[in-house]
């Protein structure tokens, strides 16, 4: 089978050699390789302006990322076999770190398999995969993930969004064992349910479980407000480690009742109370109440999805992180997270330094989080870097 | 008592209500407080321009750093009762966080005592004043310090360089029980000797014990590489989580001296191996030897103490994480520091990105550790965070 050369333009194999992985068409020499010669996920071999071999990869000329870099040794194309080492490799990494088989299996270009998303939850699987050159070798990825893990079960969530900037379709499908819907995780001694099939990311949160475990560390305290609950995994845990009134604030009447339902799976229904409703105004209430926690939680989702989100995102970290200082205790605990991106680390601490001072409150900032080790960084690419979890102790002004 | 106003310059107080402390002389107003009114270590009241009250702190005209905000509230001053509180206030901290009583109990300006360092050793303490501020009042440090820990011993680690930037005589003294100089500390169930009156810092690293607990999470394999070892704080973790081979490398005799006697302590001696001689030197040495290892631990000394050293600082840092990827096993765990503030975490990584590639390997960030909780990050102040410590998967190229 011939694989068709895509020549860059001069110099820009600079940043690929660096270890970053994606090409954009600019980057392209598009003389030697017309962009309508190449099909959507059809793989390519990289070479410099000045025929210096780069890598394997594969290209979509309709996407902004027009072709991403996957090999760079030219003994190893991409065949079913490379598929499959990518997959021991990642697999081998969880193995060394997880005594439980539940966590984020593949994590895209920092696993070296650029476009797709594994996440594991016992002998079920979670796949997603999110650009045209993954979807071409989905038949050899399925096969691959057979051999190795023997699921029971897949459910392909392929209902993101960025698919559609490779010109991909989205759907949900269930591979292998269709009947049983309702899947179970453990995080450290506790048991969760969760919906593969309509739930955020595939259903869990895998990226803080290490953040959740650190908990145990600084302790929680008797009172607790986690905002943005989703089905528990922060309150449960919080509740797990002694706290007597846990308040679970979530939008989602379908989350709260999955989190409901976690909490008496795990005997702890009586420690925990939900909350339905708007974030900002269950936190303006409570506060009107006079309410105070020993710990006060804050996992919203992405404020800022994208750079043009900035100003109003900005804004609304820096209103949420008031509204939870406010509510704390002196001397609580605020464990304070961004997944977006475009948050970096330096702002969100200024933010909540910022709401530090309006609150009248000494803040030592205790660690900075990120996400777990299952959803490793790819040092080159800034992107796979995005959350930032601040564990805040909060004094009282003097 | 009087204590005498420092009026600032117009618009001077704005970093201090941002939540910063220190004040620079051309921010001092020096026609309302001319600088040589104010004796060295001097309580002062600070006042805007515009004669707002902003705190209590102290100041020292001979110090590029000349003057420090201690208190916002007007009701407290800096008196014995002041110093009690915030002592009280740091010990609650550490009383939650830690199950022994071995850590850093006060970080200066992060917990609200800048010019203060005390490390505690279970019933003995090693001070360290580095301000005039904190010289005056000396002796309401170690009444309050008494009243509170009953220690058995202090020592004063009066030696550091910067006492001399503050105008300050060097010493070291013992107070109270001053027969008996050999100290111990346990860490995560291994016991150390440490030399408080020599050693460095106070005699031992609390700052990464945190990051030294997580090997247990990445495992380190048979075979392990300790550079600057010091007396042995993660060589012998290492060799207690199992590794059967450690070989820990420094330029101190006397350290290493240590280190073996610790391993005695310990009962891990026939795992641990020491190599006297420069890191560098060493590290070539084992290279041409063809020895390898399944995980290499680089914790050097600050490169970059100064700005002015970091162009050859840099280049230290980068020859000496290739030489550790180059002595590591493909798949290995590289857990390189840098404890340089000057050195950003952006930079570090940057630098362990560059010494992969140039190694051939495929780099796998999978946690940024920092400095423990016991050395909390003062929001507003940068330099209150300085230890990067980066945990690493090291792949083969392909």
């Amino acid at each position: 089978m011939h694989t068709p050369p895509l020549i860059l333009r001069k110099d820009q194999e600079r940043r690929l050699l660096a270890g970053h992985c994606w090409i954009y068409s600019n980057e392209i020499d598009t003389h030697a390789t017309p962009l309508k010669s190449l099909e959507p996920g059809q793989p390519v071999e990289i070479f410099s302006q000045s025929k210096r071999w780069i890598g394997y990869g594969y290209a979509n000329p309709h996407s902004l990322i027009c072709a991403r870099l996957v090999s760079r040794e030219r003994a190893h194309p991409l065949t079913p076999t490379f598929w499959l080492q990518r997959l021991h490799e990642a697999l081998a990494l969880r193995e060394r770190l997880y005594s439980a088989p539940f966590y984020r299996l593949v994590f895209g270009e920092s696993d070296g398999l650029p476009g797709l998303i594994v996440d594991r939850y016992g002998d079920r699987l979670a796949v997603q995969i999110t650009t045209a050159g993954m979807e071409r070798v989905r038949g050899e990825i399925l096969a691959a993930l057979e051999q190795v893990l023997r699921p029971t079960a897949i459910v392909l969530r392929n209902d993101t969004a960025v698919r559609e900037l490779e010109g991909l379709a989205t759907s949900v499908e269930t591979l292998l064992d269709t009947t049983d819907a309702d899947w179970t995780l453990t995080e450290q001694g506790l048991e969760f349910a969760i919906d593969p099939l309509h739930g955020q990311k595939t259903g869990w949160f895998f990226d803080q479980a290490e953040n959740r475990a650190r908990l145990a560390r600084y302790g929680v305290g008797e009172r607790v407000l986690d905002v943005c609950s989703y089905v528990g995994a922060w309150g449960l845990r919080a509740a797990a480690l002694g706290a007597t009134e846990v308040t679970c604030v979530d939008t989602s009447a379908t989350a709260l009742e999955r989190l409901t339902a976690n909490a008496e799976r795990n005997g702890l229904a009586a420690r925990v109370r939900t909350h339905q409703g708007d974030a900002f105004e269950v936190l303006r209430e409570l506060r009107e109440q006079g309410r105070r926690f020993d710990t006060v939680l804050l996992d919203p989702p992405a404020f800022i999805k994208r750079r043009k989100d900035e100003k109003d995102g900005t804004a609304a970290y820096q209103r949420l992180n008031r509204l939870g200082l406010d509510l704390l205790e002196p001397g609580g605990l605020l464990v304070t997270s961004s997944c977006s991106f475009h948050m970096s680390r330096e702002g969100f601490q200024r933010i909540v330094l910022q709401a530090g001072q309006r609150a009248d409150r000494r803040l030592q900032l205790l660690e900075i989080g990120q996400q777990g080790p299952d959803h490793p960084v790819h040092p080159a690419i800034a992107e796979t870097a995005y959350l930032k979890t601040l564990f805040v102790r909060a004094l009282p002004a003097a």
